[in-house]
């Protein structure tokens, strides 16, 4: 086995529900705040701080508008944030692998 | 996307440091604590913490014995570990799949 492949994964991304959350966003352009939050069944808090901390390192871009008068909060993946998931589902698969090996 | 992956994956398999420790017993029978220790290049405070966590969960025994009259621990995958290990290990292949469907 190669230990290298876990030291390799990245801590903010391998956070279960950050893990969703960029699941979520790499299947479309763009979510808004309310529809991940329901597919995902997380509180508001919850996601905040997760989108928060996502934010900070670059992975998701997140743009306040409005929307027939109401705010509109919506994230998308960044260049980076689609770069960092790659990586880190291509080292799981590594992982799947090596461990279906035995 | 299936959000249900994610809230399924294992707290206590998910960290880094016992995925690596549980991948690393389910490739041969047993390891000494200091062969786990060097091949993961893990601290002896760390390894004891994850390797406490692991034993509590039921996922893997730990013997203490002599060898040459030096006190020697060894670290086994139980079959409630082996089965959980593989549980995990099939959801991330179920989200590995799901990423790269798009």
């Amino acid at each position: 086995m190669n230990p290298e492949l876990f030291l390799q994964l990245d801590r903010v991304i391998h956070e279960k529900g950050r893990l969703a959350i960029l699941s979520a966003l790499a299947a479309t352009p763009e979510l808004s705040f309310t529809e991940l939050r329901e597919m995902l069944g997380m509180t508001d808090g919850n996601l905040a701080t997760h989108v928060r901390i996502l934010q900070e390192e670059g992975f998701i871009s997140v743009a306040k508008s409005y929307e027939k008068n109401r705010p509109l909060t919506t994230c998308a993946l960044t260049a980076t944030g689609r770069k960092a998931f790659a990586g880190y589902i291509d080292l799981l698969e590594q992982i799947v692998q090596q461990s279906k090996q035995k």
